[in-house]
């Protein structure tokens, strides 16, 4: 085996997190078929949902990686269902963008799930449990002490940058990227892009039939999530 | 009678705004005995309480003007409980500064009430009725167009100002202000300073003790509503 599992760090909702022996500057990012949402208020799973998210995220991260994006993704273990990435100090903030208006966004301006956006939207949301990831301004999270003014500047930047490339890559694939969240690290002085990109993460919908594609089938219970995770890796692994 | 009253305009929580006649420019906004909290969920009212508000009103406004901020109020009728002030557009956004933290906002970034703020801390509130005024960033309110990202720019920078004004305005009265909300309105190509600054809209508590005067003691049921109000204009009323 290339690499070694190494001692247990961290479970999240959807992945655990271990070390890689003898690369201390690694983690080993293990993808569960665990799916939440609501704050792991509803919780659910489906078999093969871990290694469908790792497909995606290494289709998606060796995009952005070929695309000059700074990224913690090293390389995927296929036959562990786990990533290879490097060891970031997460920052908590999830950086959300919106190319179309839905979710608790659409809901709380009073705008139609749909609703297309001139420019992207970007949110800042603070990563904490306790709290529900409340929605806050660059002020509080300044307040927060979650990042520094210059990090925030760079997220929003890097989060643009991201969506732009998205938008076409999933464009060619037939889906239509509604809005996603990031998750960002700091490693020795540079911030990168970090956690994962799947249809946990985004909001993909069929360009054509609008067709929901991603986690809300599973937080609205629509049924066919499976199907639709592996619909997304059958269009991906095309292009 | 110096001015007279003209055709009924608009109902606010707290306020009714009419004509003035002769003067189309103006407004004439009379101060009602009603409160209300949580988006008029609660409601309630005390004799007098239109008349304590009017002259707290008055007594910061005209410091306001003395110091160069542009507001809207150009004079208070006491006999009418009103005052007359310049009409404006009023911008949907509530501006609410605050140097310590209290409320929805301690709440959501889980702080203990009283926390003090190295800076003051900016947000911004879409007014609407319909979707409980709801707390948004800088992007949402242009998204919203609710103003322009310039106009925006100026009404945290006149909000930051008259929060350094009014902090050793209140200060000189033994008060400590907490947080506070403002409006803006727009007049023949300029903002200015518009709604009301009293009880309602600021939280002011007692320097030394920490008593709350303001409207946390209806919005929280802790009774001597109107002795609080009383007590903050008696102690404006000699500064």
């Amino acid at each position: 085996m290339k690499y070694q599992k190494g001692d247990f760090l961290y479970e999240g909702k959807a992945k655990k997190i271990y070390s890689v022996k003898g690369h201390p500057q690694w983690v080993w990012m293990e993808f569960k078929d665990d799916l939440t949402a609501f704050n792991a208020k509803k919780r659910g799973a489906f078999e093969g949902k871990g290694r469908l998210n790792l497909l995606i995220a290494n289709k998606v991260f060796e995009f952005l990686k070929q695309e000059g994006v700074k990224v913690h993704w090293v390389e995927a273990l296929l036959d562990e269902t786990a990533a290879i990435c490097q060891k970031v100090d997460i920052i908590p903030l999830e950086v959300v963008v919106r190319n179309w208006l839905a979710g608790s966004t659409a809901k709380r301006l009073g705008f139609k799930e749909g609703t297309v956006l001139e420019e992207p939207l970007v949110e800042l949301y603070y990563k904490k449990d306790e709290l529900d990831d409340p929605f806050i301004n660059e002020d509080q999270a300044l307040l927060l002490g979650a990042a520094t003014r210059e990090e925030i500047g760079e997220l929003k930047k890097q989060a643009l940058k991201v969506n732009q490339l998205l938008l076409s890559f999933f464009q060619k694939a037939c889906l239509q990227l509604v809005d996603f969240k990031l998750e960002f690290g700091r490693s020795s002085a540079s911030l990168m892009l970090a956690d994962e990109i799947t249809p946990d993460s985004c909001r993909l919908w069929d360009i054509k039939t609008k067709e929901r594609l991603d986690k809300d089938r599973f937080r609205r219970d629509w049924g066919r999530v499976k199907e639709s995770y592996a619909e997304i890796w059958s269009r991906l692994e095309s292009i």
